[in-house]
């Protein structure tokens, strides 16, 4: 086990970022089409070929999914995903032509200092193309992939991953670009709001600050200040994909996201606010051939959550500051750990 | 500030209950009505009247809202408010005649012990209307309105209230009653999950456990054992309503439903499982004039949250058990505290 989402079987992750542009691209690929749906919990998602992934709707199945930087730009990078999937002979079979099924999800970066002059053709496709040609087991965290110019409203955000077992066996992982309008620590500490559920210091184990600061309930926003406060409510949102081994259902899919996303509310204050994506994929790999009873689906909808929690942490542990006006130091600089 | 949901002006709360039936409701009077929504996280939710309350739906206030026990025979009991508010000359206005509108939710108390064997009629449309009778700004918490019959895994559940004060003056607060398919608890400890979000002692002081128990992760459900081991999966369900003095729009008490959510991820594990309701009723009475901010509206529903999370832990902390074999122990018996 290496603690990231790729240690559920039946997957690889792959990343792509472009340092001067400060943005980039990290794509679930999926071995097999995998059982797949959608829970979205802020008030601004972005998202591509997401409508199908609702119980009720046809095409149940998914070839990959993708986070991307880019704010709607960035939902070029699921066609480039796309592309090199069909070179591969994958994809919704629909008489002699495939289509690969790729919904994906962007976050808000265009404000954080990079170079966005592209010109006529956004680099987002290309991203998305070189994410899943790099896709393996092993991936980066921090500032990396589509983490990797995300902010959250005190720190420099990024890319993090998390996976843990069930009691019965089961393998559940999360994988999430944290651009929160908020904060993953509390106040002013080096403290995580995530602590009560950190595994192995996985985050750095400080556990949380005792006494708890008396300004915890306070709302900590982006926009309030730095260089950014001239930048509307809409540069945020936190996005994640959530996988099991387990093989689920359609409408199972649809319940493993909506628990699984209790982690956003754990790790993150304010969670799904209006000016947040705030959204969870979940996929089922169906590579453990045991039928999870519905015992067993809770604990995976719950250990799932855990590990988003535990990976939105992980994500701001990991990230290192861009050198760029826009960035927000990182944990490590604003704490001298 | 009493820390009940009545700190917020332009409402008052009513509960009823049968001891013997070992059930009860509870409502929200609305003095004016009010706009509201609602957030379902949960898989297993029993609802009267909620279709109304999305973004789109032509009548956007209520004039009361409910929590019951009961099942779905619960869903009675929002007629027999209706009664009260109609005597009252309440009720959304079609010609000369006056609807008024109480949506309302229901918990699953039927095998906690008390006598069901109601006859032909269900106690509840009555006990609406004497809880409705019974409103003012004071209420009973623990083993009262719709939490008299409610458990959760471990202990007797309840009906539990906070509320609090944004930074700009706004008053919000929440109503809940707690009967989950899990825990408050962290695993065999009195902490609860709330403990962060803890103000003034008022579930104890505890703090969390330190160490954290190393079994904290495990899943635990009512299920599991005890006296209603031979129970469907469904004996559950998290009930809630959230408040605010603002003045909010229809889309914006919607919002402020799924950010107020957010609480019973904190106070609760699992939240948002399979046979849980795990639901949420938002309601704005706009009695503070001054129309809030886009950043305001953000704390007020993130401070709902909290105020959910802690209610959700009082409502445990407050509850004494049932004389019955169906009823858990409460916090007290349980930790000898």
């Amino acid at each position: 086990m290496n603690n990231l989402i790729t240690d559920v079987a039946g997957l690889s992750v792959g990343q792509a970022e472009d340092p001067a542009l400060a943005s980039g691209v990290s794509v679930v690929l999926f071995d097999e089409p995998a059982i797949a749906s959608i829970a979205i919990g802020g008030g601004a998602p972005g998202l591509r070929d997401s409508a199908l992934l609702e119980p009720g709707m046809a095409v149940e199945a998914v070839d990959a999914l993708v986070l991307s930087g880019g704010s709607a730009y960035g939902l070029d990078a699921m066609g480039g995903v796309q592309a090199l999937l069909r070179e591969r002979g994958r994809g919704f079979k629909v008489g002699a032509m495939r289509v690969p099924i790729v919904p994906g999800a962007i976050l808000f970066d265009l404000l954080n200092g990079g170079d966005k002059n592209w010109g006529l053709r956004p680099p987002y496709w290309d991203l998305g193309l070189a994410a899943a040609r790099n896709a393996g087991a092993d991936f980066a965290l921090g500032t990396a992939g589509a983490g990797f110019g995300a902010m959250t409203a005190n720190l420099k955000g990024g890319i993090g991953s998390a996976s843990a077992e069930t009691a019965g066996g089961y393998r559940v992982g999360a994988l999430v670009a944290v651009n929160a309008v908020g904060q993953a620590t509390i106040g002013e500490t080096a403290h995580f709001w995530a602590a009560p559920f950190e595994r192995d210091a996985e985050f750095g184990g400080l556990g949380l600050p005792s006494p708890l600061p008396a300004d915890r309930f306070g709302l900590r926003l982006k926009s309030d200040a730095g260089a950014s406060a001239h930048a509307p409510p809409t540069e945020n949102t936190t996005i994640a994909v959530v996988a099991s081994d387990a093989r689920l259902s359609r409408p199972q899919a649809k319940r493993f996201a909506l628990q699984a996303q209790t982690g956003m509310a754990q790790a993150l204050r304010p969670a799904h606010a209006e000016p947040d994506g705030d959204l969870v994929f979940a996929a089922a790999t169906a590579k453990n051939p045991r039928p999870p009873s519905d015992r067993e689906r809770i604990e995976i909808g719950l250990i799932a959550g855990d590990c988003l929690c535990r990976a939105i942490a992980r994500a701001i542990h990991a990230a290192r500051a861009l050198p760029f006006t826009g960035s927000r130091p990182d944990w490590h600089q604003a704490f001298g750990r």
